[in-house]
């Protein structure tokens, strides 16, 4: 699969401008303005079976000015877009949070009948929110690249040095810390990687308890962690090392619907935000665990097991149907956990003694290939 | 204040095994075996005026073998120490959650009657986590001493270099990343301190915000998050920048209930944990901001004020009377904002330009030491 670059800032002003010059040209020639945009839902998300991954399909809607429907949020659109243009210029790095309250005022008019009326640019952040993913697809670009700022909960360690803001990296030298990733990791340059693989843990206290023990320096592979569901820089830096240096990713989380579908997210990426998978999902991501049958292949004890809930069993349902996990690996494993409702957590390995999972469970699931994908 | 240096390894396992050995001087004697333990209820919670943190009062309980009541507990608590024991021995590194599932196992045994009987030797982690609780009053070592690992949500970059595992970690070279604070940061050497502050926000967003515009080099200062509600090892590290280096600690949070209780555990430590408060808590920590004053003084727009639920209330009437919230200024603040009912968020202050907070409003509310404590 080809890289796709990140957009240089200069690039990122002039699509944006190019957004907002289009209207510009719409109003000197007197045409009614209208702004094309890709359309985000549900009915426009398909499966692309090649690429294997979730994406945007073909649909592309109109927002016209002069369409009382549309009006306020063609009105929103570009107010947003002035906001993250004037940021951009200004070398400023705003949050969703603040561009909302730098968004929102009162617009005060008169109705028809003549009365004082008011009414709110925006109520709510998912109304700005949801115009910033509008100018996400409308000009291919992702909010990391616009500059906004936003919660960056991965960590990653291991053997490999990336330079930031013209400092090196290197991320097996962070002791018992590790090093929290930016915000925006396609600003980051990935300056050396000496590792077999990536492992990617859903717990961070897990991956704590790697790093202690420098699990990855003896295994040779990069440790990251997302932290239960994973953000979008946590998925891009991921999507990075494997698109960009072949490297496996492996996938540990608890047995249960909650730990398949973080690993459905990593590898095809999420349905709401699925014009964003071409960037952020990982293909080749494998799951490598906690499974159903390893509940009787590690000889789990029967106090271990929890029971599974119905939420539990209704979303394995679904993923059960969704075409990414349609491999007979995964049928295999979804129907088991369906017929036998039992999950167990990451941590359940322990009974087995501390070392188990660092020493026996993962080199064993990874040097046998005991993995679904 | 007197620094309380950590304990070494070394320390740390001779604490845990004075503590068996005692038990086993007993059965060899033929006594009857008790451990003696710090009652860690909110009746032996006090209030510290000189040292300005909560803490445990002087009540000690006896928890007896041979009481039907307490032996259960006291098995478990055995069990607990022994398998902290076994980890550190081995040198290995258990979350909390492992050490649950190392330690569940079911006991068969006869009643009276002859009848088969089963009990598990925990059945929730509830139970595992209030023994590991007793261990730490009862040797006086936190859980991070012990080699416990947990999740570590905070993050730290600036004029800082740490040493880890041998490892030199400058702060200042992260790029637009940053450093993770370690699960237990009185393993760091804390190599070197060039700053004039520490500035402690509430909200990670914010947090890499004025990461990416470099605001602590700008300000000489050091930029920690704790990402809402603070963990163990964030507060930790910023008692330590307090206590070790005598720098100013400024809390930054939103204007709300929430906020005001994340700079009172940072400042006081909380109820439920008051054991660790004189390692934990910072009584010098000032509260920056955003105040309810902030709302008037600083003109916030009337459409960014949200109006404060009956929770925030109920919390602000509960901060009133704590000890540490007695100053004139906090209960000035704290009546404020009863009467006016309003809250507002960081983000608030971006309605006058994405600068103001890092340019304006910082600076000043340091410089002119518009704070409160």
């Amino acid at each position: 699969m080809p890289r796709i670059p990140a957009p240089s800032d200069k690039e990122v002003i002039s699509r944006l401008e190019r957004l907002a010059t289009k209207i510009l040209n719409m109003i000197e020639k007197s045409a009614p303005p209208y702004l094309e945009i890709p359309v985000r839902s549900l009915s426009n998300t398909i499966w692309d079976e090649e690429k294997k991954i979730l994406r945007l399909g073909p649909q592309r809607a109109t927002r016209e000015f002069f369409d009382l429907k549309e009006s306020k949020k063609f009105m929103q659109t570009l107010l947003m877009l002035s906001l993250i243009v004037k940021a951009r210029r200004e070398n400023d790095y705003p949050t969703i949070r603040d561009l909302y309250y730098m968004g929102k005022h009162t617009i005060v008019y008169k109705d028809h009948l003549g009365r004082r009326c008011t009414e709110e640019t925006w109520y709510d952040q998912r109304e700005s929110n949801s115009v910033i993913q509008d100018i996400e697809v409308a000009t291919g670009l992702l909010r990391e690249h616009m500059g906004i700022m936003h919660d960056a909960k991965g960590k990653i360690v291991g053997n490999i040095v990336v330079r930031s803001k013209g400092y090196l990296i290197d991320c097996s030298r962070m002791g018992s810390g590790a090093y929290a990733i930016p915000p925006n990791p396609d600003r980051l340059e990935i300056a050396k990687v000496e590792a077999d693989y990536v492992l990617c843990v859903e717990k961070d206290a897990i991956f704590e308890r790697l790093n202690e023990e420098e699990f990855w320096r003896r295994e040779n592979c990069i440790l990251v962690t997302g932290k239960g569901q994973p953000d979008r820089s946590t998925r891009r830096m991921i999507r990075r090392l494997w698109e960009e240096f072949g490297l496996p990713v492996y996938i540990l989380t608890d047995c249960d619907s909650y730990g398949f579908y973080i690993y459905s997210v990593y590898r095809s990426g999420s349905i709401s935000l699925s014009y964003e998978s071409e960037r952020l999902a990982t293909p080749g991501a494998k799951f490598i665990g906690v499974t159903v049958s390893d509940i009787e292949e590690y000889k789990i004890p029967k106090n271990y097991i929890i029971a599974a809930t119905d939420r539990d069993l209704k979303r394995a349902q679904e993923l059960l149907n969704y075409p990414w996990f349609k491999s007979e690996k995964w049928q295999r494993e979804l129907k088991l956990f369906l017929r036998k409702k039992q999950k167990i957590e990451i941590e359940a390995l322990s009974g087995h003694g501390f070392k188990f999972l660092s020493h026996v469970y993962l080199p064993e699931k990874i040097s046998k290939k005991k993995w679904i994908e």
